[in-house]
């Protein structure tokens, strides 16, 4: 599976565009497609209707993942690990996550206690604007000026349509380039067919990445509007026959963020510093997870969705940290960085961006352990410090908010913290205490905020103590903390709003200092090597992904490693025949029983060469008819270092064949009602 | 608390000596001492009978630590953290570990079920032999004749006096010098003294490898002879006045091992897979040992040495790791091996070791998993292999068998194996199943040696079969395959002797591999890049620590970071005022209730800048009068970077006050007596 959007560094601007695109490279926006190579390598051109029916058909999952409307009823195909969470939530009682689940009728779906979708209605490019209002601006000045206009610029746009209507301000290109992104928001989404956990994760985390591969990882969801199913207008129809080797294939979706255009003092960093520490972190939280669920099938319930999610992060992250460790991949980018300062001897950009990595390597740990809630691995803190941070900024004019709490913003804010999503006090315990421990670590014991912290006590104490004594695990207690604002927050006794309050000077001061001397003069020195970059390659770049709609294009194909080819196709037989009888190489009951009715040489997973990221997760791939012919739901092993570079050669995407889906939802699933919505007309 | 020695690559030979030493740097033997540095700084030489008095009073501790005796009857004083492996397995009727021990009379002195001393008797030249025996010979054929005579040498130099004595090979200088150690072995050890773990590692690991620091890392031993506590004939008397600042100390003890001659490529090697393959492993064992600690105060007492150990290697290569992703380090690493390369345009060797290091990485992970048991975290597998190949072993003429089954190792080999140190299989099979999921995500799902090691089971069921079945946990079915040979252990169907058996061949083969492709090759160019060291630097030159006798030479001094001074001493009062009501900050009862007794300005640690470093704990340090002053038991955080560079500013050692120990004694521990041995002269 892939990663959700934005794991690699989720504050930092995303830097400025790349250098000029080889072969099937490139995450391309819909107004600068790479029209010339699609019709040299395959004489197809997308047109207009062909575009607009790709953008009114797909979707974006707020929380990190694409989709696509395939019926006209509102029937929404994703991938089963981008719905995760949501069926955890709605595991109290029946545990669907390991048993399925289908609804058989429009009552039976189950609407998904903490789910937005957004479908893209326009793009509106407002560079001008925002050049004229950050021009002479640097530090602080910078960050509040651009914080203003962006809180402007999307509340103008969202306007009285909220909570409808959601607007983002994109930075393309590391900010040679401004759009405004409108969407409609969909919140009102129920499941309506998800896979046993055994099914879609099949392999589990040995086979993540990797290929060959024999997963169903494929849900569908309904969204609804006024309590009805939504008539999308669009939707995209199944090819069964799925695509053929060679065959030219569109994906069409989100990818999450890339860093293709780093300078070498940001690798530095991200090797040196920022990898190691977060894949430490994520090792040690992937077996404190393992070993909690050892205790039993419960615990094991708990913890599945943040081991899944923890074990996916550790795997890209390594494979990241083995990216940059390639000699031959600095010196590709020492090169391209000499050529550039040659090409303007009198930018700074270069220097100044390493300086700011001095200052990022200093601020790093305490500001990811306290602004980023490293030391706190519970949606309690997290719960605390948005109803405490909340209450004081709503109470600041729009554009003088942090981005997250501005009008556009508390939508999606609200679906959080008011989703009844159960919590479970001993396992949250468990990852408290843990997460304590690594603060402690990170910043030593003597240090007076990791003393503010633990008030001298163990980190088991402590998280036993908060956990003993909070309210916020009941949503109305929460709605009324919102509702009451300031006031009635700061007469809150709750441990983890007192803990939040607590951090809260320093910690925004941590990410004032981050946002002023960090992300700031960064932001500036990436908009003077961008606008270099144009200037050498003119319309040839595309931007770093962004979590925003994108083309790749890219063809079925396998791929040779180690003088071995590896075969594009893999089909049910080769599934049945990698069954151990131990998870997760064990496909669940439902298969087995369907066993003898399954044409076994239905393709069941594919690869191509389409260069995708996290955030492609539930990307369509669409022929030259706009059909859908596959399902993006991972990459192989190097598609992680895509994070930094592509290869024609080794890179692949992972997808799931329309066929098996079908045979799945007939002859597994027993569910012809939806396996026919998705055929019709 | 230090590493034990040779953590870092237990296989690789050790390369070369290093540069020329700067200020108090150096690891010395004691036939090539810095005699004019000493005397320029300090106006102070070491005379023979100052040097003889020094060597024969000091000791190593088999299993990878430094100690002394320190009175007339035996009695031997190390670092508790030295001997919790023996305290925790004296604890299953009593909790030793956190309750303490004292032995008020000789009879209540407890053996160590599995330690062994060794004292240092002779150190021989045997560079010309061994020169003559290898010349000419490279690969396998290197490999082969360097093991043929090391067991000839070994065994001729232990002759009929096994298993007293023990004699190892010792290379020195990458391979420019060796020489052959001859000990005297002590395998009679019993424990008299051990303060609370709480005391011992008072600060836990989030003090570990830090100062100011408050910890009684000591303990004190009685070594046996014949039944006899041992009149070692010469020991060193305790200074109880400690030294001054700014006092010359010397440390005598048994470094581990250091990789400052390492070339660029093997660094390289070291930064990009080695130590974060390594880093990660340990990080997810830490993890989950200290999620299994959770369960209960006997699963926190099974796994805490364990989890002490894994804690203290995951600093060092943490802080390793960070040192070598310094970039001036590589820079000065660079300059250094360009002006060698200058020196003699026609070396080949830099290009011959970074030849080798492509193989090294190749055969690095399943080298690790399988021949060096990252895949089996459990001593059963550990007992199976040794069983297995001794047999096989020992019918095959000492100088052809595997050097850990040569005749002078065999008393070792045999001590460990028939210890009756207890194991718990609940926590066994924890262990096991980890790390059989770690082999399984190392090499992946589909590798041949994986399947055969799995048997299409998951690791935890896996883990739970070869538990259930196996009759090792029982030392005298261990010793009925040892005494039954080949025959017995073909018979045995015990499964993890089946195991080690399906094994045996593929990881001789990764072992062979690595022997000729890697150690072979490298051991011949660092050779080649010693003698032109030698040349350019002469007897200016220290070697790199091999766990042998070294003297370093320091003061007692602080240190200045970030323009804060820290001081040298910390004292008793201090350590109360750090307590903070929880482990790791919570003194035991003992010290609580003695505090009005005690002499609260008594200095307790204190640190000085000598260069040591794993291995090096328990190293007495010595005045002009060879008393002992102090005991060494950790290095602050800038010395783990020591295994790359000493840097003088930074670098320091951490050390036990003699005062302190004997105001524990008296007036905490109630051992008067003991106290009084230790003044007795």
């Amino acid at each position: 599976m892939k990663p959700r959007a934005a794991l690699g560094c989720p504050l930092l601007w995303l830097l400025c565009g790349p250098a000029v695109s080889r072969a099937a490279e490139g995450m391309w926006t819909f107004d600068n497609l790479p029209r010339a190579q699609l019709q040299a390598r395959y004489g197809f051109e997308p047109d207009a209707a062909w575009l607009r029916h790709a953008m009114r058909s797909t979707l974006r999952l707020a929380d990190g993942c694409s989709a696509s409307f395939v019926s006209a009823q509102g029937l929404v195909l994703s991938n089963a690990h981008c719905v995760l969470d949501c069926v955890q939530n709605l595991s109290a009682r029946r545990d669907h996550v390991n048993e399925g689940f289908v609804a058989r009728t429009r009552g039976e779906e189950l609407r998904c206690p903490s789910m937005e979708l957004n479908r893209l209605e326009e793009i509106r490019d407002v560079s001008a604007s925002v050049t004229e209002a950050l021009a002479g601006k640097s530090g602080t000045d910078y960050v509040e000026a651009r914080r203003a206009l962006q809180a402007q610029l999307e509340s103008e746009c969202v306007g009285d349509q909220a909570p409808r209507r959601r607007c983002d301000l994109v930075e393309l290109y590391g900010g040679a380039q401004y759009q405004l992104y409108r969407y409609q928001r969909y919140d009102d989404v129920r499941l309506v067919f998800w896979p046993e956990y055994a099914a879609a994760f099949f392999g589990g985390d040995p086979d993540n990445f990797n290929f060959p591969r024999y997963t169903l990882d494929a849900a569908l969801l309904r969204a609804y509007q006024d309590g009805q199913a939504l008539q999308p207008g669009e939707h995209l129809r199944l090819q069964p026959r799925g695509a053929q080797p060679g065959e030219l294939l569109l994906s069409i979706g989100n990818p999450g963020h890339t860093d293709r255009q780093l300078t070498v003092a940001q690798l530095q960093t991200l090797r040196a510093l920022r990898l190691p520490q977060t894949l430490l972190y994520y090792a040690e939280r992937r077996a404190m997870l393992a070993q909690y669920s050892r205790a039993g099938a419960r615990q094991a319930n708990y913890a599945q969705a943040d081991l899944t999610f923890t074990e996916n992060s550790l795997k890209v992250y390594r494979a990241q940290l083995q990216a940059l460790n390639d000699d031959g991949l600095f010196e590709r980018k020492r090169a391209e960085e000499a050529a550039l300062r040659k090409a303007d001897a009198g930018l700074t950009a270069f220097d100044d961006i390493a300086r700011a990595e001095q200052t990022l390597r200093r601020l790093y740990l305490p500001y990811q352990m306290l602004e980023q809630r490293r030391a706190f691995f519970t949606p309690y803190f997290k719960f605390a410090r948005d109803l405490l941070r909340a209450a004081a900024e709503r109470e600041r004019p729009n554009a003088q908010r942090l981005p997250e709490f501005q009008d556009a913003a508390l939508p999606t804010l609200q679906r959080r913290l008011f989703s009844a999503s159960p919590l479970r006090d001993a396992y949250e315990e468990t990852k408290l205490a843990w997460s304590l421990a690594k603060l402690r670590e990170a910043l030593g014991a003597d240090d007076p905020l990791v003393q503010q912290v633990l008030r001298g006590q163990s980190p088991d104490a402590r998280a036993s103590q908060l956990l003993r004594k909070t309210r916020l695990g009941d949503v109305e207690y929460r709605r009324r903390l919102w509702q009451g604002g300031a006031q009635a927050v700061a007469a809150s006794d709750d441990p983890f709003i007192e803990l939040a309050r607590a951090l809260d000077a320093p910690s925004r001061e941590l990410r004032r200092q981050m946002e002023a001397d960090v992300e700031a003069p960064e932001a500036l020195a990436a908009q003077a090597i961008a606008r270099l970059r144009f200037a050498q390659y003119g319309r040839s770049l595309y931007p770093d992904a962004s979590f925003t709609l994108r083309l790749s294009y890219g063809e079925l194909r396998g791929w040779e490693e180690n003088g071995r080819s590896v075969a594009p196709f893999t089909d049910f037989a080769a599934a049945f025949a990698h069954q151990t009888g131990a998870a997760p190489f064990l496909l669940p009951e439902s298969w087995n029983r369907a066993r003898a009715r399954l044409a076994l040489d239905t393709p069941l997973n594919f690869v191509s060469s389409h260069d995708i990221v996290g955030g492609n997760s539930g990307s369509p791939l669409l022929n030259r008819q706009g059909e859908l012919a596959g399902l993006l739901f991972d990459g192989n092993r190097h598609s992680i270092a895509g994070a930094y570079e592509y290869d024609e050669a080794l890179n692949r995407s992972i997808a799931l064949h329309p066929a098996a889906l079908l045979q799945a939802l007939t002859r597994i699933y027993a569910a012809p009602g939806l396996a026919a919505e998705l055929l019709d007309d």
